[in-house]
């Protein structure tokens, strides 16, 4: 072993404790470290009781800890402990900068593993129970991002073309989502689902159109994940569980008009 | 309850068992009856030893259980059973036809919970060790599926347009993919990854790139997932794992020239 230990990436999944992985919950309650994201729950950590916990979180202008400190911290740590878990939000392959991760590990020599965990957008789809592909009408499916980093390449459209569209993190940024695809020829009355603060106590589902987003979201005190398409319109039959709400907020929608 | 049960809808992950969610399989364990797919694994029905287990898989070329029918299983077995488990692979929200079982349990006023699972692309990512978005390279990726029902309508493009693309049951359909994003502009050089059987005993990856996979993937045995794009290309520093085959087999490319 040369001194040297083993790290294992692990999706946290959207943040409710029993939506990681069996896998992943076994081997936090091994793990001798656990750096985890701002984003991963308080709940999430009580899996490693064990453990010595390094929080490494990144959050939009909040005190955070650049990568390539993170990328030594996992090097350092995995030469001093057999078993290094990095825990991310949702899944560590989407949206988790593991590439830079990755690379730091191989150059160190040292072994790694990934987890898989639930992304938001399929805990999203689950809460809300609304499929993200539908017969004949939706059968694909685009998760994507915003940048802001200056030095973003822009290899492909900002707005992937696929018939369900799901943006994370799509607080502010989602205006311009919809003021593109309604450019484009999207109907105004298509279908929107934004799921705050996805599988946890003060989770919110709401359900608003295309033209409705191009006015805005209510600022939002968590995570926020909006989904677009036809796949999303509502079925007669259903109604939303709101979690943590009192039952006569369900009615404001969560937009202002400009 | 008026003698009615509720009905959970569970992703049971890419197959291995330790994959599926912790709620998942405390789910399992506490089913009354599970209705399950043809590709779930039969490790996963090790979960629940207690429960009636009832296989309502649809393959191609092999016999099925039309879609009527299984929402009729649905229904009939929540109005006898207090927990009804509807076990689907990977997650029971993407290409899992739930919008159609949902709709027939809602009109039969039945109770309904989700829980998601890990789609078989983030399992593929994981195992490939492969992110499928990256820091200034890809920021959106697709998933999609070909269709082969007459009926189908195509509201939009057959191959969805975003940084990273991943094809499920991609095996002979990834042909027409490479081919038109070839069309489309793409380099041939760019990377693709082809993942057999998922986090299985018989796992295989094997890596390729567009050019070779217009000319065709070699016959599967079992369920393929064709990713594509830059964010793919083989970090210097990994090697793959190849599961349960003789590492002299890991140099066959899984294509054959026409």
């Amino acid at each position: 072993m040369q001194g040297k230990g083993k790290v294992v990436l692990i999706g946290a999944g959207p943040g409710a404790q029993d939506l990681i992985t069996v896998r992943g919950a076994r081997l936090m309650a091994q793990a001798d470290v656990v750096l985890h994201d701002a984003l991963v729950t308080p709940e999430m950590l009580e899996l490693c009781p064990q453990a010595i916990k390094v929080g490494v979180g990144k959050r939009c202008g909040k005190l955070s800890t650049a990568q390539a400190f993170i990328n030594k911290q996992l090097v350092d740590y995995a030469k001093k402990y057999p078993l290094v878990v990095r825990l991310k939000g949702g899944d560590p392959m989407l949206f988790g900068r593991a590439d830079e991760e990755l690379r730091a590990l191989e150059a160190a020599d040292i072994e790694v593993e990934i987890v898989p965990g639930i992304t938001t957008a399929l805990a999203a789809a689950a809460a809300s129970q609304q499929p993200l592909t539908k017969r004949g009408v939706a059968r694909s499916v685009a998760f994507f991002t915003s940048s802001t980093a200056p030095e973003h390449v822009e290899p492909r459209p900002v707005v992937p073309d696929a018939d369900t569209l799901v943006q994370y993190m799509g607080g502010r940024e989602a205006i311009a989502t919809a003021q593109r695809l309604l450019d484009e020829g999207r109907a105004p009355a298509t279908p929107v689902v934004v799921v705050e603060n996805c599988s946890r106590s003060d989770e919110r589902i709401s359900r608003i159109d295309l033209a409705t987003l191009a006015h805005g979201l209510e600022a939002a005190h968590g995570p926020v994940l909006v989904m677009i398409g036809e796949a999303l319109a509502q079925r007669a039959g259903h109604r939303d569980k709101q979690i943590g709400l009192p039952a006569d907020d369900t009615v404001h929608l969560p937009h202002k008009r400009a």
